[in-house]
C-alpha cells in the first residue's frame, strides 16, 4: 500500500506541474504581473534568450510590467505553452517543451516568438514552484537545440 | 484509504476532462456535428465571440454544419486546443486555455483564429460534459484579458 | 484494492504516453536520430503523409537525418504536439491530435506543417513504444478527417 501512495503522490505531482505550466499563459496575457511572480520560488529565475536573465520575483513581475509585453498587450496576445515531457525526481522535476507566443497583428494573427523551454521546479511549503525557466527562441543558432536534448 | 480512492478519483476526473478537451479539435475537424453536441450538457452552452452563444446540442451542432465551419474544412483546418489549466470542485470543474484555428490558404496555413477559452463541466451520468464554454478571440479588447482572469 | 491498483496503472500508462508524444518534438529538433528511433516497437512504423511509410528504427532515424529534417533544422524548427485524446486498451493504446511544425523564415516563424495525427502504441517490456504512427497534413483531402474519425 505505501508504494501505491507514492505512485499516486507522483501523479497528483505531475498534475500539479501540468496545471502550473498551463497557468502561465494566463496570467501573463492577463497581465498579472503578482500571480507570474508567485509561480516562481523567491529566489527563482527566468532566463528568456535575446533578453536576459530576470532572479527573484520582483525581476520576473516587471517582465510582465514592462513595455515588451504590455505593449504585446496592448494589440492583443497569447502565451501558449505546449504539452511538456515532465520528469519528477522526488522534490524536484524539470519539463521539457515549447512556448508560442502569438500576436494580433492588423486583422491577423502572427507567430511572433516560438522557444524551446526547459523548466526546474521544486517542491515547497506552497505546492510546486519554477527554481529555473530557461527559454531559448528557434534559430539557426545551436541553443534551442541544447537546451532541448539537456 | 478512502482518502487515497477520493484522490484517484480526482485524477481520474482530470484525466477525463483533458481527453474530453482533446477531442473537440478531432471532431470539429471531421465535421462529426452531432458528436461536438454530445460533448455538452443537454443544455449546454457555447458563447463563441463575434458569433454569439448556442444553447443546447441543436444549436451547438449546427455551429458544426454552418456555413463558417464548412467553409474552413473545405480547404482543410485543424482546431488545436492547447493545455488547459484544470480547477475541480467535486462534481464540477473549469478548465482555462487556447484554441488556434489554423486554416490551409492556399500552399500555406495561417492560425486563422486564436483565442482565449474558459469552460465550465459537469459530471453527469454519462460522464463529464460541457455546461458552458467561452472563446474570446485574441484582440485589443479586454474580453480575453477578464475571461482569462477568471 | 485490485481495482484501485489497476486504475492506478491506468493513469501511469497516461502519463507514460503522454510522456512519450511530448518527447518527440525535443528529440526530433535537436537532431537526435535515435533516440527518435527507439520511442517506436523494433517493427514500428510511421507514415508521414506526402513522404510515405518508413518502418522499422534504422528508417524512421533515417527521416531525422535525412535532408528535409536537417534542412529544416539549419534554420531552426519546432515539432510542437498538441494534447491528445488517449483511449487505454490494456497492452494498447491510441491518441488522436494534431503536431505543428514552426520553422524559421528569415526573421519570422511560419507554422510549416499542421497535420492530424494517429498513434498506435503498444506496453513492451521496455515500457509503451509507438507501433505506427500516421501523420496527415491538414487539406482539402478527405484523408485527415477520415484519420481523425477513426
Amino acid at each position: 500500500m505505501v508504494d501505491s501512495y507514492i505512485r499516486l503522490l507522483a501523479l497528483e505531482d505531475r498534475a500539479a506541474i501540468e496545471n502550473l505550466i498551463a497557468s502561465y499563459g494566463p496570467l501573463a496575457d492577463s497581465g498579472d504581473a503578482s500571480g507570474i511572480a508567485r509561480l516562481w520560488t523567491i529566489d527563482g529565475t527566468y532566463t528568456v534568450g535575446g533578453f536576459g536573465t530576470a532572479t527573484g520575483r520582483d525581476q520576473i513581475a516587471r517582465l510582465i510590467d514592462g513595455p515588451t509585453h504590455q505593449e504585446l498587450m496592448r494589440n492583443g496576445c497569447a502565451h501558449v505553452l505546449s504539452p511538456h515531457a515532465i520528469a519528477l525526481d522526488c522534490d524536484q522535476a524539470t519539463a521539457t517543451g515549447y512556448s508560442i507566443v502569438f500576436r494580433k497583428q492588423g486583422d491577423r494573427f502572427e507567430a511572433w516568438r516560438v522557444s524551446a523551454n526547459r523548466w526546474q521546479f521544486l517542491r515547497t511549503g506552497d505546492g510546486w514552484r519554477v527554481k529555473h525557466r530557461d527559454n531559448s527562441p528557434i534559430d539557426s543558432s545551436d541553443a534551442e537545440r541544447i537546451l532541448l536534448r539537456s
